[in-house]
């Protein structure tokens, strides 16, 4: 289930049941407190991260229209025939403005936050809010049966199971909707009166809806005098008081991530995140921000003769930091390009005027060190460094760093090294392998969020930089070093909480231990490897060669395949994976990084083994 | 409070009543489920964002010194008098490894991951952790007078209000810790066997100890037989149940940010944050960035002629993208200097090669609008673009927009609009006033994370950018900005969850109105101003010119006047202020943007005073 950020408020009633308790206004402007309970219901919903609220107006609309002036993200529309029609016809008249899944509520509700809460986090993508018993005798009784609703009536006896009362909120996804209108529109000749909530009850055997039981809920609706009555004495107080102890906490929906990065995350890193204001010129955010940089080399064994740089930016920035940086003036670089991030280094040296002198080679094929060297030897003297990707998730080819590192000591170049999908997965040891610059970000295999890409330098080549000129300002690498060493702080803002993330993911990297991490992985891509070869899939990269962080795999020729569809039905079973990019054969990509278990893999297999069957694709 | 980073175990003991029941393995290595309980302690250390653990050792510490070779974050020290002393020697033991507050725990405990979070999250900086009653026929029982601790005893009748039973687990502030080793030192001599209870219970007198109660905690320590069977048969699978129900969440302490953002933001755009892992090439994610694009625009009145471009980067990023990308080969650019931020365009400027004729003002002074004309006339047709900053905080002076537009429009140049502290703060509209581009950040007046930047570019303008020369890769404006209309994402991989927050942040913007957020600032800028003229402090911007988002004061003369101590009585309250740089006078800066309210001020002004009194500065 997305989290829904549209909602709809029928608000075209006339309130006929009011009149003479209040003046003519429509009564989503009666008020109990500051503003009218339209604005507070507005204001919750903003709180639960509604972004569009549509209000379908009639009697009086005027006054909604003017909250269309005051907020842009409301939209209304006027139901005309307000006055003869009912709810449905109102929730009918809002077609063109409904796009997706939203919140439906009334406009004369008084509730509690939580009751908004419960039916946003609900794991349903269509659900009805129940409460328990209310009195307010004017009940609307809601039949169950196990997670679904059955039937809806104001009398109790026409209902062989009560589930509870219904509130009037309800989440309703955009293809329950489209069944709605559909429904309806056949309606509206014989019951122009028709509700929606008898709408609901008429799909309830074609279309699972479900409901969510909050017992103890708060809320009235306002349709007479009565209701106003003890809405003022009793409900809005009550109302008040819990919503001012209402703690903001939503269940996480684990989502299980096959494509490569950002990867999924533990719930203990996602709260990570949700830290005190903190102001990072502070010398307490300074500590943190020196712990992670002294860990990150930890991490890859440089203790010592290296130090971390970090930058607010994606992955592509550090590597462009670390490119503009370290060449000197009248030196070149040799790039192996063997998939996208190869030519991208590429890209960055044309941009920004870096002679480059390019190993192109097939993506999907390994490099050939007899060929390597012999571009080495031929351009002695010219080339500075040799930048190259180690994990190339292109395709899921492993350069192997120890073998490149060998020529590259032998003709005097340095090396650096993209560890972009490697760092955190499978062990590196700087200074055995002699990596001059190391690069990866915080959201691969070290677990954390998206927002922090990092190189670790080996000092001594740091330093050698020190004089060069200037290519770039916010990532030049030398200047944000010496920021770091002379302020113990990052040079421009740092993403605060995404810091906060990485920290928590480093100290579970540490838990789980190198050799743990780089073991799971291993295990992930044997059990994925086995089924897909049992599915009868084929893979692009020999086996040799493979990272077995990233698999391609061929894409099947049979017609009844369709990646996107495939994509589809297995990300609404929580599942997510990538399409190729330019690899030598048309691919489809499963990364087994991040924080995910055998089990995963084996019900992903299951779902496209169920997938493979529907379709009847042939392999 | 801090978020606690470091932990000490206390495992130096024979555990001598447990002989007979298991082999002569130290305590923490007793078994009940996979991994010894020691492990399991400090895999919940890690959940709660423990950084750093000490181990204090002594019998058989070798099993604790092989944890160290598994996991870095470990550390252990031998109390090598471990079989004659106590457990406050073992704690003094470790002086030299303690440099900030932690949490101590002992090493034979089982106990539930709640312990641990209440402890963490407690507000008290010295906090021990109470249960209700066990009945384990070992209870500590602790004596309280109202929040403090008051005394121990393992005889209830000592106790005149028994508060709890103890746990075993605290929060130690590194002050409480510094007076324990003192007061401990003198105290060896005439018992080596002293613990650290009596310590925490000799000092309780002379520094507050406070205490968090967990009625019903399942916990256990275990030093004979009858606690491990208990522990075996009861407590553990009691423990593990309650774990796997354990929802990660805590109260977020309010910290009120006057320095000039990061600002304070609200409980729900922290928690936006937390969403399920989701891959940000997915359509769901770009249709949430496509709304922010939008969003962004109408927020300064840009419709239908604007598009907003998103880097992953601190606000820097987003200046450089524009100096870098939109001005042609052969032109200068004229860069208005009255501040840090106006210095840092032309070391970009410098850094890529882009010629720029500087207007340098002294830091505090406005802009001399016949100056700058006159400079733009000198230079006719060389010029092509006029940055400047719109609100700069180096003084908080605001250089008009409208103005310096009109000037721009007369001599057919366009302008780079740096509105880092006024975007959602000062009301702008991008068209009345001819803005080009506009650049602002996500962590200022809008209330979100930092982490994103953005420029809202005049179309017309952005297109005429397509065949410019390439300065830069990561920030190109148009490329980023093709990326965006060709595949409705980011072209680098974004921070995921502070899109998250910004998007949270925007509909609490909207919620308050344009209008209702520029007039709150206002006021909290009214009220501090007239509270600091009371003090008797002087400002160092002339009020004309004053953007009334951030106030620079001149910084007393009296030599009891420190920054440093007074932020940090200020900070300890809650309040973060911020140094000057670089004014024409020494300065310190108080901002007043972010989600704070009339009584934040009026509460630091009260803390201010008092700090004053307390220093008796002279103003």
């Amino acid at each position: 289930m997305n989290h829904v950020r549209q909602a709809v408020i029928l608000a075209a009633g006339m309130g006929s049941r009011l009149k003479g308790t209040v003046d003519d206004r429509p009564k989503g402007f009666l008020h109990f407190g500051i503003k009218p309970i339209i604005e507070e219901s507005i204001a919750k919903l903003i709180g639960i991260g509604i972004t569009k609220i549509v209000i379908v107006t009639g009697y009086h609309s005027e006054y909604y229209d003017k909250l269309k002036e005051k907020y842009p993200f409301v939209v209304t529309i006027k139901n005309q025939d307000f006055d003869k029609t009912g709810s449905m016809y109102s929730l009918f008249t809002a077609k063109n403005l409904i796009e997706n899944d939203f919140l439906l509520l009334e406009s004369d509700l008084i509730y509690e936050y939580k009751a908004l809460q419960v039916t946003q986090n609900s794991v349903f993508g269509n659900c009805i809010l129940l409460s328990g018993r209310t009195k307010s005798g004017d009940e609307v009784y809601v039949g169950t049966n196990e997670n679904r609703i059955v039937n809806l009536s104001k009398n109790p006896n026409e209902i062989k199971k009560i589930g509870g009362e219904l509130v009037g909120i309800s989440k309703i996804s955009y293809d329950l909707y489209k069944l709605m209108v559909e429904h309806s529109e056949k309606q509206f000749s014989k019951d122009p009166q028709y509700q929606y909530e008898d709408c609901l009850t008429d799909l309830s055997n074609i279309k699972e809806i479900n409901y969510e039981l909050v017992e103890d809920l708060a809320w009235i609706e306002i349709d007479d005098e009565n209701h106003f009555k003890k809405a003022k004495e009793n409900i809005y107080p009550q109302v008040q008081k819990r919503d001012a102890e209402f703690i903001v906490s939503k269940k996480i929906r684990r989502n299980v991530l096959l494509n490569p990065g950002p990867a999924t995350t533990t719930d203990t890193v996602k709260n990570a995140m949700v830290v005190g204001d903190i102001c990072p010129r502070e010398k307490e955010f300074g500590e943190l921000v020196e712990s992670i940089r002294k860990d990150l080399v930890q991490l890859v064994h440089g203790e010592d003769l290296y130090e971390a740089v970090l930058f607010a930016s994606s992955g592509t920035g550090a590597i462009e930091a670390c490119l503009t940086s370290v060449v000197p003036d009248n030196k070149s670089v040799m790039i192996i390009n063997n998939g996208a991030y190869g030519k991208r280094m590429q890209q960055i040296c044309d941009n920004f005027g870096i002679d480059h002198i390019d190993y192109n080679i097939e993506w999907g094929d390994p490099v050939d060190l007899g060929i390597l060297e012999s571009i080495l030897s031929k351009h002695k003297g010219k080339i500075s460094h040799l930048p190259f990707v180690h994990h190339e998730t292109t395709v899921g080819i492993l350069n192997s760093l120890e073998l490149i590192s060998e020529l590259a000591v032998k003709h005097n170049v340095e090396i650096i090294v993209d560890a972009m999908s490697s760092f955190a997965g499978i062990p590196i040891d700087v200074k055995k392998s002699n990596v001059h610059y190391l690069i990866s970000s915080a959201n691969k295999c070290i677990q954390g969020m998206a927002g922090i890409s990092f190189v670790i330098c080996n000092k001594d080549s740091l330093k050698k930089t020190k004089n060069y000129k200037r290519q770039s300002f916010y990532f030049n690498l030398y200047d944000n070093y010496t920021f770091f060493s002379d302020h113990n702080q990052m040079q421009f803002t740092p993403p605060v909480q995404v810091l906060y993330a990485l920290r928590q993911a480093i100290n579970e990297y540490f838990l789980e231990t190198e050799e743990g991490r780089a073991n799971r992985y291993s295990e992930l891509y044997e059990v994925l490897k086995t089924g897909l070869e049992k599915l009868g899939f084929k893979f692009l990269v020999d086996e040799n060669f493979h990272a077995k962080i990233l698999t391609s795999i061929i894409e099947p020729s049979d017609s009844n395949y369709n990646f996107t569809e495939m994509h589809d039905y297995l990300y609404e079973r929580g599942f997510t994976i990538y399409p190729g990019k330019g690899a030598k054969q048309n691919t489809f990509r499963l990364a087994n990084m991040g924080e995910i278990y055998k089990d995963d893999i084996v019900k992903f297999l299951e779902c496209l083994t169920a997938y493979k069957k529907l379709k009847n694709i042939k392999l």
